[in-house]
């Protein structure tokens, strides 16, 4: 069997209680305690050397990322982030002044969103350092925003810019909690998910978990300056857009506004989040599937429409 | 700096808030989110491939040991769990059916407890099968048993039988959630701890914590099968009874009460776990330290003890 069908697999036979109001497939577990007005965010994400950061990696910046990507989860729900639990797997003979900077980086990120650490371990590695971190968060029971409730019509939306995140963002990036708050608390977005696995491959998540499809505007994506620098040169006109497209790690909010809401939004968040970019990349369709509309006409977005865009 | 010191370091000066009544140090966290009655308990446990079990223990087993150990610290607060994320991280061309077992063996420990599995992720390993396990938890707030608490004069109990936990035990033991759920709704321990690294080690967890004494009494050391059989015939009277203070992983439950509750739980225990143990081992004292009452005399246990205690 297949690893994502394993995967599919082990979440489908996950047990599930009373208190569980979401379990497995969308950004954070949600968790009902009976609390009249709130509603808890649970979540896990555990980070590698090499996979996720390099060997060489600042230290802080480790420890920075590792949080970060808990939190851009919480975020991505509505919700705002309460405690977090660190557990570290440490190599034999690992320098711990190293480690000592993780944390560093780590806690200031905690300290900045008023997140304890209330706890965790350190336990040996056969191999590489890993972090994997634990967060509690909280959402006003009305203001949950789900992966689900898009609908045809729907305008899409999405925060900051994307691709290239390679080049240091992924180790550096804020997590969008303030604008995720402010959107939830305007009930704005209809469905949000953050852009971890790239724009293509979270949108296509989205529109999936929801049965529809969407339809981006090549010209609309708010493509970053180190995509652009990455990929300008010598890989020719689309190879930014591709960047913008496929590269994860963009830890960006992408959401689903209904028609009516999305004329709106725009001069507001720019009064509040002046030098946050919010872009209108596309619409949520019937039809089901990713389209790209291109310079070059309609393109299908699936496997292939990689290469075609590649080609393109 | 030592391992030990570093810890204490990223431990003092581990961001904390309002919500976090209890950070790092305890069994558990404790967050109090205001509900009324009810306090959430907070956990991460991860075992590793080789230091925690075998590369080729049964692998159901070794999902049941992830789970078990986090929840025996949810039982030490008096807690129950309520809910589980898993990561695990796989060496590349690990048999994914192992890891099927791992996920079989931790869901019907969850299954047996009502504790649902809300997420979690399969990262990468660059050696050795690791997991790491979050856990929520709840109890009531005038239920909720801390390591501190203890006073001089207090009877120590601890459950079941300790020792020789590396023949088997340790990869299949129940977390002790309803025997200790039971004390807790009877306000009978005044501070409690689980066994995880030996009695003596967290015995002096538990007096440290408390700024007391032990005085144990060697006869009344339940010692196991297991350390019996292992340790009873080579070498010498006090092997057995060394594995008992020494060896780890037991996941037993140690416990102070006041003198006055102390004589009435030994029979009201047998009539609700006739087939549980509870041992009277000792009592708290004023003077600091722990000391061992053996057959000869009286042995200040510290890291000198053990060998006194081999040697005897």
């Amino acid at each position: 069997m297949e690893e994502h069908s394993l995967i599919a697999k082990w979440t489908r036979d996950a047990p599930t209680n009373s208190e569980t109001l979401v379990g497995p497939g969308d950004d954070c577990a949600a968790l009902d305690f009976g609390e009249p007005d709130t509603l808890r965010l649970f979540k896990t994400d555990a980070i590698v050397e090499t996979k996720h950061f390099p060997a060489d990696a600042d230290a802080r910046s480790v420890g920075h990322k590792a949080l970060a990507r808990a939190l851009s989860d919480i975020a991505a729900m509505g919700g705002a982030p309460v405690s977090a639990l660190i557990t570290i797997g440490i190599p034999r003979d690992y320098d711990r002044g190293r480690i000592d900077l993780v944390y560093e980086g780590l806690y200031a990120l905690a300290r900045r969103f008023d997140v304890s650490i209330s706890g965790g371990e350190t336990v040996r590695s056969l191999a590489g350092l890993w972090i994997s971190i634990a967060v509690i968060g909280s959402v006003p029971r009305d203001q949950i925003v789900y992966r689900t409730g898009a609908r045809a019509g729907d305008w899409i939306f999405v925060t900051g810019s994307l691709g290239g995140s390679i080049e240091g963002r992924h180790l550096c990036f804020e997590p969008r909690i303030p604008q995720a708050s402010w959107l939830a608390e305007r009930r704005i977005p209809t469905s949000m998910i953050d852009v971890s696995d790239g724009l293509a491959s979270d949108c296509r998540h989205l529109i999936e978990k929801n049965d529809l499809g969407a339809e981006l505007q090549e010209d609309a994506l708010p493509i970053s300056d180190a995509a652009n620098r990455r990929f300008g040169r010598a890989d020719g006109a689309a190879a930014p857009t591709l960047a913008a497209l496929t590269d994860g790690e963009d830890y960006e909010l992408l959401f689903t506004v209904s028609p009516q809401d999305a004329t709106q939004i725009d001069k507001a968040w720019r009064v509040r989040f002046p030098d946050i970019r919010l872009a209108h990349i596309g619409s949520i369709t019937q039809q089901p599937g990713l389209r790209i509309q291109s310079r070059k006409g309609l393109i299908e977005f699936n496997q292939y429409g990689y290469d075609h865009f590649r080609e393109s």
